[in-house]
């Protein structure tokens, strides 16, 4: 008993500093923007009690695509460069790769080269560098990789091209009883190992692409293998089938950036109750990049479309964000 | 300020109400025998914050078989009876069924006749009566059948059909700081409807096996349709592949019943510290049911092999469990 009362003097002090730190601004790098503001009167209405739209806790699901919704993908996805610094690395034990794309074209540091054997091309350099090393091995991989490659024009680690306003969000809304999802295209393995800390999303909360496994035996103790086929590549209506899997609640709130998004958007949308559902649109060539229709990477055409028929949020990162990226560390 | 003053004598009510209830038994339906002191002495041990064998509260990821290790499993696996009402359901429509295995068996209730045709027969079953709805419509199916269905020989509906001693166990694990998952070859969306109510599991914690998906627009509205092919079937060397795939932790706990299990329990095991692996062995023919090497449901045979050279937890069902069932709501 004695023990407990002691710790009387600290829960006072928790219960008068907690009312100081709520009045710090939560979406303090949101201009006051009809975007922000959609986004707060959301969340008011889900959360208050005694509202009609109150939504409880445990349904209160966000998902967030990754690739050009949390984090930069121009010039290309970051996993494509590190795809590519990988076939450097293995090309010495494929000589086979010497004449061909897109693997040629990855030897020799050639973007363009890359990306124009489309997307069978990147689905094959995917396979041929994600697979045939053990999980914990391929773990080991991307963190040193993410550890020491930049991105190419802002010359600081990818894990710090996250965007500032979308990291406020994704605290915002868990500060507000939501569970953040990351539902990405990208490869599982190659997100679990930094999300936790950068994101706050833990590994259970990623969805992704996914590599082939088997279980070896080796020296008596069980190993996951990775194989060299895709096994699901989580993308347009992929993306609403894997949160149904995995998941098993309809979110209520959905974030992505392109058409390749718009199925979950519209899959979360078509829920009953409150929905929310936001495209963020790269209109900031001079902060970041600007891109939409004609881009290869991160098209967004149908999803404007329906965005201004649903109603859904557009942010406009220019006027809507006062900054992009998190201060250098 | 002055109503969170009000808070003080609601926080000292909890403060002295909760070491009165920590004094009740949280395993109150397991005998003083080895297998509950083996459980309480690795809670003890990952719990305390001093030892060396400390896990943190994240990484404490506790993984639970169903059939056979939380309900039971015999005479055959409730979801096998639900497929065989189903054929029986649908059998109008079906003409085709009539002189073919395992559905001519299926129509005419006979249990020896479907289990003759083995696994292919089984997946022929589950297919066939799975798929071809949407996914709330068998989510509808599976509700109204759980709560009519009754098990054969206790006369009371499956979900209450599971093991109080389990039942208990779980919410042991889970006062303790453990994430406790579903990891059985059930059917996914067979399991989802009634875990969260009757184990205290919720839907993105249940791994199973899945039927594939489409996504469709009735009505412009997106809609989870369910096909007749099985997506993965989650036994064996499937079960840590999925384990790995949706949590992405090695789980530091795990609990089966069956052959099918090992994999799991090996994969837990061969994690770094401290590991705790158990099998359910059914001995009690009296209360519930007695079998391990000869059963072709839930067939235990290389496990207690295993659990004996690896001083796993083996539960003797007759001497370890006070009652097997929960009192009669």
């Amino acid at each position: 008993m004695s023990k407990r009362i002691d710790a009387l003097p600290f829960l006072l002090i928790v219960l008068v500093v907690c009312p100081v730190r709520a009045d710090r601004d939560p979406l303090a790098s949101w201009n006051d923007t009809p975007a922000r503001q959609s986004i707060m009167k959301f969340v008011a209405a889900v959360t208050d009690k005694d509202g009609a739209r109150f939504v409880p806790p445990a349904d209160r699901i966000a998902v967030f695509d990754n690739d050009g919704t949390l984090w930069c993908e121009q010039p290309a996805y970051p996993q494509f460069f590190f795809g590519m610094d990988r076939v450097r690395v293995l090309a010495p034990q494929h000589p086979e790769w010497k004449d061909r794309e897109p693997f040629k074209s990855a030897v020799a540091g050639n973007l363009e080269g890359v990306l124009a054997s489309g997307v069978r091309g990147l689905i094959e350099l995917t396979a041929a560098t994600h697979g045939g090393m053990t999980a914990d091995e391929f773990d080991r991989i991307a963190r040193d990789w993410l550890a020491t490659a930049k991105h190419p024009r802002f010359q600081r680690p990818y894990t710090e091209c996250v965007y500032q306003p979308m990291l406020e969000l994704l605290a915002y809304l868990r500060a507000n009883g939501f569970k953040t999802y990351i539902v990405s295209g990208g490869g599982l393995e190659f997100m679990r190992p930094w999300t936790e800390r950068v994101y706050g999303i833990p590994p259970e909360q990623v969805i992704g692409s996914t590599t082939a496994t088997r279980l070896e035996l080796r020296e008596g103790r069980p190993v996951i293998v990775r194989g060299l086929e895709i096994e699901w590549l989580n993308d347009q209506e992929e993306k609403p089938l894997a949160i149904q899997r995995i998941v098993g609640r309809r979110p209520i709130a959905a974030f992505g950036n392109s058409d390749g998004d718009l199925p979950m958007l519209r899959w979360t949308a078509g829920g009953d109750g409150e929905r929310f559902c936001l495209f963020v649109h790269h209109t900031d060539a001079e902060r970041e990049f600007a891109y939409d229709r004609q881009s290869p990477v991160g098209r967004l055409d149908q999803g404007l479309e329906h965005a201004r028929k649903n109603g859904w949020t557009v942010v406009d990162m220019k006027t809507d964000w006062k900054r992009v990226f998190p201060a250098r560390e």
